[in-house]
């Protein structure tokens, strides 16, 4: 960049995990001092809109429809297209998702795109959704001298049998888990819709196997 | 509890992974509205004031030594019963603990000792180490499909083969750890002093494997 030429920037934020009170000052700030919202939404609906709604009534909003549980490769594209258009030289854009920024999380595949732009790219962590549920839960994700496994998928069971902990999350479509779980003498934790209406926690497997929230985390801990 | 007796609480707040805005509104208020601060020490020195030094100046302080990579569990009994001696019916303690509270954390420990009194337990999660640095790195943590082993030990290559990430704390205990990355095909990031003093990043084996400092974390892709 020569002769004073401003980038354009857009700053990756980890909003917390869905409690308004468990976003970060930096997240905040960051927030506060952007020139455009970017948000995810799926079918019209924003969770991260509803999280930070105090800090961005002001704001300019831009909607990206990335619909849960599906494939989302051409939206990223369009996406990332979307954030360079809208973004003027020298304007910082925020992109708000739920969680941790780089936890399985849409921004991951954004990023991506937009490096094929001439926008600069920053991050800011949040707090993850399983932390936030082993706190609710009251059980530590790990001890000194323990190994855990996090995963959105099916795992093999070699690997359960030399871990002490397991997190699986989106955890309605993989029940088959439960099995292995129990093979291995796991006790689990089923969470769904943390920090949403509907929020549950169960232990009991008819209760886990009829969920069907996408919303939703398994905690695993050897007995 | 009867006749409007009021319990004694503390809650356990991560307070983030040692920069000053990675700190929750949820932590903050919490550290606010209570009325002793408990700080884990080590060698006199806490980490955790230095964070949160603006929120706790007029407060009442009280500090647990716990040494940093040493054998504490006579050090959690002691500080139980510090807590509890310390807090009057009614009152609010915080203890305050870097990262997330319930990862690999001194909480954890003390959590247990508490659970022999009559001392009510809330817990509050934080941004992680290993979450702020691959976001300061801008590195997945985890993508779709992916599994991630976390742990503070060394670690089985057979788990190894089946994940696709994995995160070591404590690393610079863990050195043996590279050559089993480098043998399946990791790309690996040596993380030291993060927001500290003489924080770093290194790649290569020989900045990696003669670094000393407890504060490490070795962050790991494959690639």
């Amino acid at each position: 960049m020569f002769g004073g030429a401003k980038l354009k920037k857009l700053i990756g934020v980890g909003i917390g995990p869905g409690d308004k009170e468990l976003i970060t000052l930096k997240a905040i700030k960051a927030i506060k001092n952007s020139d455009v919202i970017f948000l995810p939404s799926s079918k019209g609906k924003s969770l991260a809109e509803q999280i930070t709604e105090e800090y961005i009534l002001d704001k300019e909003k831009v909607y990206l429809e990335f619909p849960m549980g599906e494939e989302n490769s051409e939206n990223y594209k369009m996406a990332a297209k979307i954030i360079d258009d809208k973004l003027s030289d020298g304007n910082i854009g925020v992109f708000l998702t739920l969680g941790d920024a780089l936890t399985y999380s849409t921004f991951i595949y954004l990023y991506e795109e937009l490096k094929k732009y001439e926008v600069a790219v920053e991050i800011i962590p949040g707090v993850t959704s399983f932390s936030a549920a082993f706190s609710k839960l009251k059980i530590p994700f790990s001890i000194k001298g323990e190994a855990v496994l996090v995963t959105d998928r099916d795992v093999d069971e070699k690997i359960l049998k030399k871990v002490d902990g397991a997190v699986f999350l989106k955890a309605n479509k993989n029940k088959s888990a439960l099995e292995k779980l129990k093979a291995n003498g796991f006790k689990y934790y089923y969470v769904k819709r943390l920090f949403l209406d509907g929020e549950a926690f169960y232990t009991d497997d008819k209760s886990i196997l009829e969920d069907k929230d996408y919303l939703s985390l398994l905690l695993a801990k050897k007995e």
